[in-house]
């Protein structure tokens, strides 16, 4: 008989704050991989974008942050609890983290079924 | 270019308290299926245990319960934050959640890669 595995906080054994954030993989399957980022502060270099293969669905946990899309340059300001899906392909960028706290993200990474 | 979509804070939006939990699907893929659960003071019936033929990881977002595990007969109290990887076929049933208030789950199916 299988047994659970794994009990844990997602918020707790938080990575000392780092220059870079720190993504660990949680699970991963053929088409998928979940992901925990914590961020510091940590904000995307001056003009970058990330425009990703996989499609991401990605919910704050903890902190603060705001992300920039490309497309209408739209902004989104994260609060824990909040989620956006990024399609792939989508160009978005972390604006901004707050400096005060760990941001801790929850991202689904996916390829359309 | 794609545009981002949906965003949106899990714990709104609730359905009214049920005589059931609400289960909604909120994507999928090949080998995995993102569902929100939401739960308001149900348990599962006596003598009732989940024998699932995918993974599951799940996480609390709000609210509080306890899962109880056949495996040892371990119970598992939930609080806000917590997660717990459950093996297909690893028996468990949801013990109790909170009556007062709105017990908000997230959780991940998925088969082995």
């Amino acid at each position: 008989m299988a047994a659970m595995e794994n009990p844990g906080h997602f918020c707790s054994d938080l990575p000392p704050a780092l220059p870079d954030e720190v993504m660990q993989t949680l699970l991963a399957g053929g088409a998928f991989r979940l992901e925990r980022i914590v961020s510091h502060g940590q904000h995307s270099p001056a003009g970058f974008w990330y425009d990703q293969d996989e499609h991401e669905w990605v919910l704050l946990l903890q902190g603060a942050a705001t992300l920039r899309f490309e497309e209408g340059d739209r902004l989104l300001r994260m609060a824990p609890g909040m989620h956006v899906t990024i399609p792939a392909h989508c160009r978005h960028r972390v604006e901004w983290t707050t400096p005060d706290a760990d941001s801790v993200w929850l991202a689904l990474f996916y390829r359309a079924a």
